[in-house]
Parts: structure tokens; C-alpha cells; sequence
């Protein structure tokens, strides 16, 4: 009887042992699923509250923090695919050359897809409120951004800005 | 010692079945990625080899089989977001009202980004040969496309397209 007791010990512990791998695996995976969307969905928020108040103070470096700090990094707009960081922040410092030009910035309704585990897609308006003489008057849009989760946090890797006729 | 024995069989049994189930979910999240990748890369290449063929032969609701047919559906451009299948159905057939509008499609320059295994980003370049009188010249830009996997195949749940000055 000593032997069956220990067979049952060690086929308890097997199973324990296997059901700890395969919990282990589902909390990294996907435990809670609407509670880490939310979590996500806060951070990328955060994310454009800081853009925004970047470029409220005429901080471009600050702005661009939000984007991937890659060669890989791509901006899709009306001049077409601009790449890398650098591109990226070039052409912000082109476009927008002084306070006047930037005017103030404002995202709206947006909207957030979850793509994965680690990707989002977010959808937004952008107007800025500008001078007419000074600053060339209103503008405003639409963005596609794609996230993606890093060590440090999500990033936009593809951004995708258009003009919208007022 | 015939209890030490089966405390080893236990064990070594107990080991054996967890990294089975280590083994099994690592082969269902991620084997052999990059002949994955490779194998989905195809798959989006075919879609928009079809909607390019259906696009040319003034086939609207053939290349709209492309894109994901939900009402979920985005669509943003010069004119802000179109939401829906039927939405983007229209919008396309406003702006393309016949074949002379619509011209000869080419897409080019095409970027596959993959996002998680099940989606990605294309990134390309569109571009509408069209008669410069009856079709209104020629016209094209650059388009971002979101994919995901559904069990009938990829499809598009996101396009931003927009013009670029040629």
C-alpha cells in the first residue's frame, strides 16, 4: 500500500506541476483580457495626452517621444512615406516651423482596435487651431496610428495623416 | 527501494507531461514563424492581386471582397471616415462612378509589417491611369492597410488612403 500512496503522490504533483505551466502560460497570455485592453488602451491614451501637450508647448522633440525611436519608423501623409525617426522629426520641423505654424493642437474621437496582444490600432481627428494670417489658418484631419507594445511601452510604428476639407 | 523507483517513474513523468504541454502550446503559438509570415505575405499578395484585376475590369463589388464585411469596417481619405462595408461600397462608387473614372489601377512599392500572429500592416503606393479628358488624368498616392486573419482568409478591417501630388 506504501507504493500505491506514492503513486498518488507523484501523479498529484505531476498534474500540479503541468496545471502550473499551463496557468503560468494563460496569465502571461491572456488572463483578464478586458482588464489588460483597458490597461493598454489608458497607456496609449496617456500616450497622445502627452503628444499633445508636447506640441501645445511647441516641444516637437518632446512630441515625437511618442513614436517608435526606429530607422523602421514610416509616416504616410500628403507628401507621401517619410521614414525613420529622423525623417519623422524632419518633417514635423519642416512643416511646422514656428508656434504660429503649430497653433494648437487637439485629437479627437478616437477610437481604439486591439490587434493582438502587443498591437493596437488607433483611429482619430486632428484640427489645429491656428492664426489665419500668422499661422495660415485652421487645418485638420484624420490619423490611423499603429501601436506596438515595447519593454518601455507602446509606441506608434506607422502613422497615417490626412487633410479633411473643412 | 521499490518506492524510490516509483517516486523516479513518477517524476520523471510528471516532467515528461509538462513540457508536453510546454512543447504543444509553443508549437500552436509559434513554429516555424517565417515560413508563417511567408505563407501569409502570399495570402495578402493574391487579395490585392484580385482587387486589382476586379478594379480593372470595373469590377467595384468583386474588389470590395477584399476588405472585411463587417460593419466595423473603416475606410479613412480625403473625405474623413467611411464606416461599414456598405459605406466603403459607396463611397467607391461615387468617387469611381464609371470606368472611365476609374481608370487602370497599379498598386506598387508594397511593405508587409506582420503585428502578432494574426495581423499586419501593408503599406504601398496606388496609382490610376485614367484618361486625361473623359477620366480626369491621372491621379494616386499611398495607402495603409490593416489585415487580419478571419477564418476565411485575410481581409482588410482598416484602409487609409490618401493623395499625394504627383
Amino acid at each position: 500500500m506504501n507504493e500505491r500512496r506514492w503513486i498518488l503522490f507523484a501523479t498529484i504533483l505531476a498534474l500540479l506541476f503541468a496545471l502550473g505551466v499551463r496557468t503560468g502560460l494563460h496569465a502571461k497570455l491572456g488572463a483578464s483580457p478586458q482588464d489588460a485592453r483597458q490597461s493598454d488602451r489608458s497607456a496609449i491614451q496617456a500616450v497622445l495626452d502627452a503628444q499633445q501637450q508636447a506640441w501645445n508647448r511647441g516641444d516637437v522633440d518632446a512630441f515625437l517621444t511618442g513614436y517608435w525611436h526606429s530607422s523602421e519608423l514610416t509616416f504616410s501623409g500628403s507628401s507621401g512615406v517619410s521614414r525613420g525617426w529622423d525623417g519623422v522629426l524632419a518633417r514635423y520641423k519642416k512643416n511646422y516651423p514656428d508656434r504660429a505654424a503649430m497653433g494648437h493642437l487637439d485629437f479627437s474621437d478616437l477610437e481604439f482596435h486591439h490587434l493582438g496582444p502587443d498591437a493596437a490600432l488607433v483611429l482619430g481627428r486632428w484640427h489645429l487651431q491656428r492664426d489665419p494670417v500668422k499661422g495660415g489658418g485652421d487645418i485638420g484631419g484624420v490619423f490611423s496610428l499603429v501601436w506596438q507594445r515595447f519593454p518601455d511601452g507602446w509606441k506608434i510604428i506607422h502613422d497615417h495623416t490626412s487633410a479633411v476639407t473643412q
